[in-house]
């Protein structure tokens, strides 16, 4: 019953995915009896961890329990005590744990901890599936960057759009509405201005139930965005902010009372220093980005190797002509071809999205 | 219950696949006090249809049972008598029909004939799975052509090969053996002479146990083909045949001595009409043709509207560069897409197969 009891905390860690960063999404249950007490999920930055969401709501039903939890608890003070603490107080027994935190301040002392009060600690549960669960967090605590998360829609044959530029629609609704909800599962989502300008493109989660809303961000080396477009328009409402390399006083000041937050960051010629970039996300707290970048902004991020993870979806049809992606993103070579691991693939009715991991 | 024989039918039709052309593969299942009798499927071109095969298996089991058929039984004379007469003297009651067969001379007249002799009969079980299972014979019957399949292995960027021309592989092996096994299922694997010449190919269908040949047809249009190529080096154990413009009398004769049929065919410029070629196959009573034509032939085939289903394998890679498939074929706007139907999905490892039927 133990994997089936982490497969729990696991769903339950799903219900914070976006919501909570930059700590980690954890899921937590508790059972006592052979019975299901309680389940909790990490709780929005400052607030309760998974593990105090559940032992507050066993209310008192705690003694002699097990409790399943996704990701090692904590046991340093941060913006809440630590989870250690709580769980020996509530007098659970055992611990059943998925992975290890790690953040070096916690990294198997949590377990250390609750193993030198008395609990029996087990770990290594699902750690594959958590791992990836958990991929933003472990890559902005490793890497010290956010992860990022490469879109795009093309035909079969791979063309970003007709060659008129059309390209309206190669995904279907259920491939839109697939990336809303991915809009409202990450920290960011980022666009070039041409991309934003082409399309006056929103880039906020529409269509779903109490969505949570990214930051959009916008590279725009010398803020050409109009201040009557639809993403400058609606930033009071939808957090949005532009990274520029220089601009007029007028135009920054005139965007800021429009409510766009503006920051300015290192370029060279055209583009943004994409490194900067991740680095001032990292700074702000912010751990996963989903790309929406056009043709030539997303080649400068696969040659940074900036990307963590491909979402491509295939539209149902053949567009021909020459608007191919990676024009010049050009690996010469089959042995230079970039490898992508783990792919998974769904059929979204008659589209397909292909996700993999490239090794670049 | 008749939905579970008609699928044991349907089953029994897939051994035959590829195996009686021009004959639809057919399956039939005899039922008779809830027991499964016999099974039969359709035997090569002049032998016994499946209704035949299992009312002999049967061996007098047949009174008053119910025979289960993925397609109408035949009730004319051609190489072998109407099956219809065979389902009456055996003393079926009761035959359960998928469709009806297409052929004008027996659609609707072999269930008629069944009909007027007392027996029950009802159709239209699993119709749209059967139309797709007999795709082959239905396109040769009602188009008076053979079936086309176009595959081809793409990078996730739509890229054939990197841009040096190196494309080793793209597909990985589990690919690469359903790719076997499709030219073991078809009646003809047909290509031009450039890509047989880049790749030294065979086209034959190896690493299957038993695997039927199929007949390779190269589009060769001034008989360039080299005499010591693996293709007609193999000419005597694997069908080979030539489709050539014009050419020497002598090259013609050495072809031959090798044991490859050569068919002259009406063409244009560096190109034979497809449309000729198609015909010619048709006359053959072949009645599928997988294409693994280079980009160029691939795009005349698309251009003529000669693909009736696309498999497309993505390799678990980007490539980038130039080396886009249908550059030629550029359909310009959105609005003149080519919408692929029916779309599937199939993981082969890290690959991922899409298939799907083009409205052309």
């Amino acid at each position: 019953m133990d994997r089936y009891y982490m497969k729990l905390a696991m769903r339950a860690a799903e219900r914070s995915r976006g919501k909570c960063s930059p700590n980690p999404f954890v899921g937590a249950v508790i059972v006592n009896g052979g019975k299901i007490v309680a389940e909790g999920n990490t709780q929005p930055y400052g607030s309760d961890h998974a593990e105090i969401v559940a032992i507050k709501e066993a209310q008192g039903k705690c003694k002699g329990a097990t409790m399943y939890v996704s990701m090692e608890p904590c046991c340093v003070y941060g913006k809440t005590p630590p989870c250690t603490s709580a769980i020996i107080e509530a007098g659970i027994k055992r611990v059943v744990v998925g992975i290890l935190d790690p953040n070096p301040q916690i990294s198997g002392k949590g377990i250390k901890t609750l193993q030198e009060a008395g609990l029996k600690v087990e770990h290594g549960f699902f750690a594959e599936e958590i791992t990836e669960q958990l991929e933003y967090y472990l890559c902005y605590v490793k890497r010290k960057r956010p992860f990022v998360i490469w879109k795009s829609a093309l035909s079969l044959d791979g063309k970003y759009s007709a060659s008129d530029g059309s390209s309206k629609w190669i995904s279907n609704p259920s491939s839109r509405r697939f990336v809303h909800k991915t809009r409202s599962q990450v920290e960011v989502v980022l666009a070039g201005i041409k991309s934003v300008a082409h399309d006056d493109a929103m880039l906020n989660a529409r269509g779903l139930r109490s969505a949570k809303q990214p930051l959009r961000v916008i590279l725009d080396p010398y803020l050409d965005i109009s201040l009557t477009s639809k993403l400058v328009e609606s930033a009071e409402e939808f957090p949005a902010m532009i990274m520029y390399i220089k601009a007029d006083e007028s135009k920054i000041q005139a965007l800021k009372d429009k409510g766009v937050q503006l920051k300015q960051s290192a370029g060279y010629k055209d583009e943004l220093d994409l490194k900067a970039v991740m680095n001032t996300l990292y700074e702000m707290n912010l751990y996963s980005v989903l790309l929406e970048t056009g043709n030539r902004l997303s080649e400068s991020f696969w040659k940074a190797k900036l990307v963590d993870k491909c979402m491509i979806f295939y539209g149902n049809m053949i567009l021909g002509g020459e608007r191919s992606i990676f024009r010049h993103y050009d690996r010469h070579n089959m042995d230079r071809a970039v490898p992508l691991e783990k792919i998974k693939v769904k059929k979204l009715l008659d589209n397909v999205l292909v996700t993999g991991y490239p090794l670049l």
